[in-house]
């Protein structure tokens, strides 16, 4: 039988297939029973399970991460689609393609990276090229990029949404930049590597996504510009000369100030033409990007429009995703 | 002797030159005494004149678009450029190349009109096609197009500055569209021409910029709507049947929506990828805008900073205009 | 047995009797049994309803707008009643006297829509007596007219609303407007009956009560602009003049400013002596329906107090409608 | 020479006659120079003068509220008329008509007094009817009734604006409460003969406009609670019982709700239906007031618009007041 | 067996001890079914319980207020620890110790009281001294101080809680008050005391806590200059002078100015120094408690971090509370 | 002749000696001609000088900072002391007390830095001590406390004004902290510290005050935890260990969110109890410090209020500053 992937769920389906473990929970409810409460996900998105009368034991038989076989039946509740589970039995990962249960696989990620280092590698400011090179060289971080989500929730929350979301937005600059005589390209570019890069260190996704500490006490942006003040240091030390201070500066002002108002959390409004371009180019890659995950998630309720989505504090119009403005007129 | 251009103004030069009358009133001062100030023009800007002791004489021997030979003396007053006029008197449009008093030449701007009917005439959903030729055999809204400013101030706030922000806004568009599954570029394209469109009726630029009673107390969103419902008419006349109302929905929704917000005057926020999109893009093109024309018209004050720009709440570091930031990283 | 209206619904009542469904959804609980979930309704009011271990036969059984016959039990939940229903069935709808089902009875809404041919045929200006009529012979908006409520909850919430709420608004113009020599009560009267008009087609009322994607998209104020265009010009076809310019864009004005504010959905702020009157008594009307709708309905809970209105931001001290400070006083 | 009235002026008039002086303060130029700068009074407004040169014994010749005759010329600067006066001299009040100089006649004052009195005897709440005498028997606050303005600026900003507001405000109500079921006309009288009427000591007004102390540190709002608590305290005396408790905290909250929002300065949010009404029907008369005066002062300016109002933060459309839409119309 | 207390309690501990019933409802769940939904109370907070399948008898069995015998286990539900009761019986409060279930004993509340009378007793400013006679003459007042809250939830939100804070605050200001010379200490010690003190009759307590009707129409900040007016009235009457009027002034700013902004409900700004003060040291005292209560009672659930604190919000950072900077340093 | 201090000035006053200039300007007015407009001080304050008819060369005749026998007379204008100067001459600097010209002598100033050093040397905390260490070996750093202003204006706004600002705080934090419980000291010390201390680079006042680049595109708070990073680095060099995480991110979050808001440029809200105690800590010290310095300066014009502070949004009462509240009082 061929896998129903989640995004192709509809209400009351019977279900016997496999699913990864996303988060998982054991809950009592108002009773005091108690019940295992798990986000079950595949590579087309994620799906509530619920699973009653469970206990310690059963919970205690498997991780957050692992593979199960799941029995269970599809329903709305609230609006949402949800499986209410009746069976559940974990699964060895090595028997099936793991590339079924994650958004990117791997070899995506592996793709998404080296089109990084492709784009920032051909910057002709050779400050700019020393400082990508800096950060593209700390293991460490490089490992971090390729897991990171790039949010909580909505836009580009998956492992790899991070890294995802920075490619976008480089191939969006070098589509956007050279419209605009006042935009120095290079510098855009790094801005856009660097805007949300401290996520790596703001989120936990270890097991369940989360703010670490220092993400909730300090935030990406504060984070962003420590981190890129000894990386800037690291890439001027060959040269013995100091990492040119107003490129360096311009840098430090795009990270702080790309949420673009200071209610939204920058310290500083956008006050250079990169700036300006990169807080707008962000927000649409990250709202388009919302967009196209509420509309792809809940494709059963109502054909014309999606739920609200809190993020967005709207809701939208799904009929725009199909086409149907053209379709319509073409007919 | 060859023309200083108004960008080009120094303090305290003397200047002996045709400018061209922007706009011009005959004003008292606390005590009495009348005196004339003008805005006078050339191709790269406008700047505030005085002459003092003027009186209704003078003032009656010329009008707002005449081109004027001035005798005078710049200064620097409250941080922009100033001329003391001593001496005026009108001179024939005959005898000068008035290509050097407009931002944009006639030619430029039948260029920009032709720009905007080759990229319309190219949307490959015909109702879209249809419409925006039923826009574009309007004489009237034609000739309009021509002249309108794009605002009152700050962004393309000269004749055709309209127009150029279309076409920015459209070339802008066929840029970051194919990077988005999600945007239908013929419904954004034509979006993009017809979000400000109603500018043309909102504003009144004859002789001096303003609003009209319309622009006022209705808006160019309602306006645009209100207009597009005609055209749409005539649009679908000859097929004898209805615009395609979902069509015609979509584009109404992104006019009443550019703006973003409703506290910024759209009474509905975007909802559609479209619209999302259009509203990012319009406000980066307007802001890029502003930013050229602030760094461009007080190059003499301060190296670092523009002044404070009322329209967009803030000050611009105008050292990224020149790409110091390559520069000085590449020595 | 005397019929039990809803507003006198006590706690723990047993019910047998007929109700009109305004609304209904079958749904599944957590657990993933079905339930039924519906409004049922008279002429005082509306109660949710509940049945338990419902299935799909039973939902297929009836239609909202039907008549049933219930059997079950009042309770407190969560500070509102709720009928616990154990049995429901069909009722034929002419067996009953359907009067009783619906706020306001058709001859009532029939009176109502006397009331504003009478007064609209009293205008004296003549333009706007045939603007007047331009609406009142278009068949299928009267027909609109005659059912639409005035919002999705809150004020004058149920069929019939919208025109309750223009007759009451007309009929607080002609007291208010003659106390101001700046108010030019025709005017004023046109824009009480059209700044809302459009709800007749911003909102869909047919089975359940919801926004049509127009009514998201656009809104009623921006719809209410493009029909008085038409209207306009077909007033102004028999006498082969335009209709009067300013007296457009003055009713224009008042429809598009009504909300107040920007943040509240106008674009514009209201700036003639006639809009700024229809929002305040437009909002002065809204809020005391709203007032007399929240007090009437939860009768049961609290002596002193409604429940927090959401639409109101706030709850209301109930002592006041029974004129308890009157009363208290005399004795 | 029959005179020119405020409201008549023109630009550049030369003007020789009587006006009251409202205001004056001797001031330095920059240069060190002393310039007498006034605003000069008559009942269709005032207007701002300057008399150049002058010294400390010319403006020691005369106080505020004295009669100046007046030499000089009109002139418009700012957008605002204005006289250059050039010579002044004291006039003896008992030589002229003073009914010319105030907006309200002495007789006005004593009929809107009146008409107060007679519409709060008119009371069938004995409490209410107890409490309106307990303050109309108070020779000190009736005294200083008749002399407050109701405002700073702007709305009823003269002597005898207080009283003035109050009764359109009391007639405004017996024209509005018939039409609500909800609303007991008795109190919302009440209330709004009380809501503003600690401005008599909140403004000081004996000569120049102003705020006390008191009314800076504590607010009209809560000086008129005070004042109510004693005045309900008085009312009772006779009777032996203590005012009705819940009619004195109704009434106590619409004062301190009559801003109908916090950041207006209300304490609390209008939560009875007089609360809600007195909010909205104090605002209407309020703005149409500022409208009113706003459309009268600057005649000459602009045909269709008046400048910015500060306090409606708008301009306002000026040609509604002559009844242009009907008169257009009628034609 | 020794009590467990409440913030020592941890997630399925079995219990069979005494509580003190703060408040209880008898509730229907959507079934219809009755519970008994309560707060139970020791000194050291209070926590949510539920009894399912509980009916009208055994809910008429005991009063809030009453101590009980409570059998039943302990879960997290919601992120909150719970209560599901098996079994209660209520219990003689004699053969108790009563002293273990409130947050203060009255032998803590006799010290508080104490306390403040003291503080008071040593103004060195006759007119204050006799003020704070008068208030702490008034038994009826002094007996509500005594069992008053401080607010409805977070900060001091138990009985003597207004006192407990009205003491901590009095004496920060003995310590900040000599760090700045434009602080008059007994003024703003004053003011300390009395910025709340009208809570007593803002709140109702003596069963469940609430707002009283006054509180919620009119608030404590216009409450406590109503009652500080009749205050300083008998202050001095022994004296045959009138209170000073300046003080009396400044006294009733910093009582209506304490919440420091229009938008928290405060009519007036703070613009004097103890006004300022006041202000920022009330806050801070607030902040800090709800701090403490928020760390202090989940404890069970994120080591580092405390609920989303709704009257904060925020969520808080608890690693602070055990010192840990200095521990983990010190190592 | 004793010297008149800049706060005993009067209007009218003529003035013949000494002055520091603080700021200079040459100047054109509209007419073309050039003023030299001054800031000149003394320790007591700052106040605004013309000289008209200036010239090129009298500018170059002296620098910022130099001294000046001014001869001239005193004059109100719109609302400011202001000096008309006739007369000029650069003084030799030798031949003055220079302890005259500067609020804080340099005496005053060592004595404040002095303070620093010895409260932060008392820390128990040896981690904290090091850190402490780390900033105060560091030549550079404390040359420039030395110096900096605390702000642009209004607190603090002159040279050593940061240094007064953060003994004022280190000495309040001493008296708040053991008050309460949750507060660790040290911690807080070393946050009162930090918090503003990169306004030493984010401020430029070697000539006139004004903002770095850094400064306007970065802002102290970010500035300030890249310098933290490296001297907690420095720090911890010593002891091989790294500084102690949790410590350095609880003072990182101190200086993020002590501007308390969001909208106010902190991007986090402080939410552990030293973070929310220095921030109300700090904006009790800077708003009193404003008062103090609002009453000082303009001690001639209004005996009750200062002028509108535009920093603190309000004009403050100034009765309060002499203690008029007792000595009223106690007559």
């Amino acid at each position: 039988m061929t896998r129903r992937f989640i995004n192709e769920l509809g209400e009351n389906e019977a279900l016997d297939q496999v699913f990864r473990v996303q988060s998982k929970r054991l809950r009592s409810n108002r009773n005091g029973n108690l019940y295992l409460q798990m986000d079950l996900a595949d590579r087309t998105g994620a799906v509530n399970a619920m699973l009653w009368n469970a206990n310690q034991q059963l919970n205690d038989s498997f991780e957050s991460g692992d593979y199960l076989q799941v029995k269970g039946k599809t329903q709305f509740f609230s609006g949402s689609m949800q499986i209410i589970v009746s069976e559940l039995e974990p699964v060895d990962a090595k028997t099936i393609d793991t590339a079924d249960y994650f958004p990117l696989t791997s070899q995506k990620v592996d793709e998404l990276l080296e089109k990084v280092r492709q784009i920032l590698s051909g910057l002709s400011n050779p400050s700019l090229c020393q400082l990508a090179e800096a950060y593209l060289l700390d293991a460490q971080l490089v490992e971090k990029i390729q897991r990171a989500p790039a949010a909580m929730k909505n836009h580009h929350a998956y492992h790899g949404g991070l890294l995802e979301h920075i490619v976008s937005l480089l191939e969006l600059v070098t589509r956007v930049a050279p419209h605009y005589d006042e935009l120095d390209q290079d510098l855009l570019l790094m801005g856009a590597f660097l805007h949300d890069l401290a996520k790596v260190d703001e989120l936990v996704y270890d097991t369940e996504l989360g703010y670490s500490d220092e993400g909730e006490l300090v935030g990406h942006l504060v984070m962003g510009v420590v981190t890129l003040e000894e990386k800037a240091r690291q890439a001027a030390e060959p040269s013995g000369e100091p990492f040119p201070p107003v490129l360096l500066l311009r840098l430090k002002h795009m990270i702080v100030s790309h949420h673009g108002r200071l209610d939204y959390g920058s310290p500083k409004v956008p006050m250079t033409p990169e700036a300006i371009a990169l807080h707008f180019l962000d927000d649409l890659d990250a709202k388009l990007q919302a967009f196209r995950q509420a509309t792809a998630m809940d494709a059963g309720s109502n054909p014309g429009w999606t739920n609200y989505v809190p993020a967005l504090g709207r809701k939208l119009y799904r009929t725009g995703v199909a086409g149907s403005g053209n379709e319509e007129a073409a007919q």
